[in-house]
């Protein structure tokens, strides 16, 4: 028996193409999509609205909208209006090469922010009003809740805020994720904010299906699409050579008192590094871990499964194909074990705070003084954003960057004497590593972190050359607390523009 | 009839002179002290331990301390250590010459953090064993609990923590300050955190007392000296209309329905513009306002007394002699709508995100991207630290940044190409202030950010020098989602060093 994935039978009168249902968003407007990480977004819909604006732009029309997610999508979302140069602006976080190309050109107005500020700043008005939401969901109840896929992002604040709505019913995403999100509505503006009552990484303090006024649901749309499911590459050496500093650090911590045994709730970036730190976990020992993170990649399912990890929390995720068969055939195991919340919450201060998240991201690049940047290759041009990284490197317990020490086949150093852009200052970043070690910048001056930061996680090749500018910027800068010498400061990322390496 | 400040028959046993309690204190010991602002701090015993290291010195003995506190403090702490070179370790902010002298020196280890990180790093352990605590108190109860006096800062956690403890009982603190504290009990390690229960800015969620175990306390001093108080100048035209500007943005703020008529609740930092923004809201109209802040200055007291604002919750204060004595005269008028509370909580993100508060505070320098710094002359000479700009930039509703647009009698410009050190990241700030105009940056691009501060904030003497540098990084950047041309970027500062003018 095949059940109907939209059980509303008022909705159901609503079921069109998702040509019909992206002729309704006009040029100019602010569109609210679903989505993060590649999980979750509206697989038809934007596929259709960027035909709609390529053809319009044949005719010599101007047509473009502002463009707002949970995070990264995907080719059909990103990929597809960027490519028909659909998107005016775009906010609050992207990963698409087409997008990223038209950002670094100067043609895509791209505002990177918080992950954790991106509702409440909507909310309070700071990008205007929504005209259309696009929200991808599992199946509608009877009543007209809707059961969410496989991310939350900001759709609760989308589907409250947006002038009309338009809502993609995917067959594809498992039935059995119905009862997997926590939507927490007990949020407000203030001065009237409550207390948010979560104290541990697996509280409900919600509910399991978003609401919405049917009478703004102006078309339904079909689908039978996948996530965007890329497969993880196999762990290389580097990865678990920082994957193992890391452990090292979080043993070293546990027997010295400052972490439980089961260490604190982890948040974990996307990518083969963290992946490996995951892979590594599961090897040292530890158990009854929680995660409170953002996505939950490959790893994170295995650690699951294996009773390393007792649970987790997030709001989206990210999976390989082989993976993704693997979720939707033990769905009612990892029911029982996955939380999924609205980014709002997945990320909010008072939550990492309050747990005490222990934080793991990428970078790419720290300076000598522990400045992070993440974001921007050579200060200038756009790799992705902030995402969610700052929400846990402010707020949690600990907050680690984690990097190989050089890119671009050893021609860029990830230790630099000044980072090209700050996204983490000195003052939020407390654990570095790369494959050649892991520096502890608790407790230190600027001047003994750029010590330990030449001498643990710097590549040989480049650590003479750090610890030569460091030695003459600590005899000659005008002010000795954070020794420069301005003129060369940014020169090595000047050398690699002018010759390719940074090499001098 | 003079009642006794020490009420407890114990512990007045135990009072000695400052000599013979700083006599207590050994070389290489951690010691914790009270003071924030000029306010609160020990007014003896550091003056006592900075002669004894002298004479140790004045032997060929080595003697330093590593010294904590809520905040700055005063010539008799933090300059008479500075002057005796008694501090190996300095942490978590200062405002003294002489320490900052020998900061820039090279020659004295100082760790600037978040005012919201010092109570829980310490906590975690990530500063080692307090060895000393030394506080100020306005009272000792019968019971053996403390009146604290006009700062809490961070006492209640070294109370906690300090194997030994030094009480200074100021009689100089007026007796009516009791019951002025709310101290909250309830901060507990992860993962055994909880919401803490205030949604107000005058909720009072804890003690009016401080507790210790009296066993720890080895010496008692009786004291009766004056806080720091060093008397505002009078408001000059440019705070005037750096203050005008800001206030009418709010203006427009409520008129547009992102905020309510009574605003939200104010978080100002020290000096003379933040007076300037104070005494223009009671010049316009602004009624029923609150305070959710660090410090208390003058112009907070008036506003009080003219009920501009209702009540103000802070953690310091820092007065003129004459707005002391207008304090101690009505001290029960102000005792009914001031709120003292530690600084854990004053600047807590859980509670700083739930107020929605207002940041306004002053910096160094903004980019034309929005980066701020706040702390580094030239990126290199530290001036006095972060402080909690950071807690309330990055978890209020509003992040303003106030400084008139030109620094050294011109020569300076406060808009710069890229800021030489970035303490707030363009993720975090939402509005710049000069004398020459608002920048409002919410909702921008980079480059739209650049754009609007060069023509609302920069001084006209900087205008097109600013204007040139970003027309040629637009053309001949890497990327342009952020142009900068990475040779010119900070050849302002080095201009300034080398020739006394950023001027090109």
């Amino acid at each position: 028996m095949t059940v109907d994935r939209i059980a509303n039978a008022r909705l159901r009168d609503r079921v069109v193409s998702a040509e019909t249902a992206a002729a309704l968003i006009q040029p100019g407007e602010t569109v609210a999509m679903s989505g993060f990480t590649g999980s979750g977004y509206p697989k038809a819909v934007p596929v259709e609205l960027a035909r709609r604006i390529e053809s319009a732009h044949a005719q010599g029309l101007p047509f473009q909208i502002s463009l707002m997610t949970g995070a990264s999508t995907a080719p059909e979302l990103d990929g597809a209006l960027a490519k028909a140069d659909g998107i005016a602006m775009r906010m609050p976080f992207q990963s698409d090469p087409d997008a990223r190309n038209r950002i670094n050109e100067g043609k895509l107005d791209y505002i990177d922010i918080h992950l954790s500020h991106v509702a409440q700043h909507v909310w309070f008005g700071f990008y205007g009003e929504i005209d259309t939401a696009v929200i991808e969901v599992s199946a509608i109840r009877e009543d007209g809740s809707l059961v969410p896929s496989t991310s939350l992002g900001n759709n609760k604040t989308w589907l409250d805020l947006a002038k009309k709505v338009i809502i993609e019913v995917n067959e594809w995403q498992p039935a059995g994720v119905d009862g997997m999100h926590d939507i927490y509505y007990g949020t407000a503006l203030p001065p009237h904010r409550k207390p948010i009552p979560l104290v541990n990484a697996n509280d409900r303090i919600g509910e399991t299906a978003l609401r919405c006024d049917p009478d703004k649901i102006v078309a339904v749309v079909r689908t039978n699409g996948p996530d965007r499911n890329s497969p993880f590459s196999p762990i290389d050496a580097t990865s678990e050579q920082i994957a193992a500093h890391l452990i090292e650090f979080l043993q070293h911590e546990v027997k010295r008192g400052r972490l439980p045994a089961n260490l604190l709730p982890l948040q974990s970036g996307v990518g083969n590094i963290p992946n490996a730190v995951l892979a590594g976990l599961a090897k040292s020992g530890f158990r009854d871990l929680a995660a409170f993170t953002e996505v939950i990649q490959d790893g994170m399912l295995d650690l699951l499964r294996d009773g390393v990890l007792s649970y987790a929390s997030c709001t989206g995720f990210a999976l390989s194909p082989q993976a993704n068969e693997t979720f939707k055939e033990n769905i009612d195991f990892y029911r029982e074990r996955i939380i999924m919340r609205t980014q709002e919450i997945s990320n909010h201060p008072e939550l990492v705070r309050r747990l005490g998240c222990i934080g793991m991201n990428g970078m790419i690049e720290v300076d000598l003084y522990g400045n992070v940047n993440s974001t921007h290759v050579m200060g200038t041009r756009i790799m992705n954003g902030i995402g969610g990284s700052g929400d846990f490197a402010r707020n949690g317990f600990l907050s680690a960057f984690l990097s190989p020490s050089t890119a671009k086949n050893g021609t860029i150093s990830a230790i630099v004497p000044m980072a090209s852009h700050v996204d983490h200052t000195e003052h939020d970043v407390s654990v570095i590593v790369t494959e050649q070690g892991l520096a502890d910048l608790r407790g230190l001056t600027p001047r003994k972190r750029a010590q330990v930061l030449i001498d643990n996680c710097a590549h040989p090749d480049f650590r003479a050359q750090l610890q030569d500018y460091f030695d003459r910027a600590s005899r000659e800068s005008y002010g000795k607390h954070t020794p420069h010498l301005l003129p060369e400061a940014l020169s090595w990322h000047q050398r690699w523009l002018d010759t390719g390496t940074m090499k001098g």
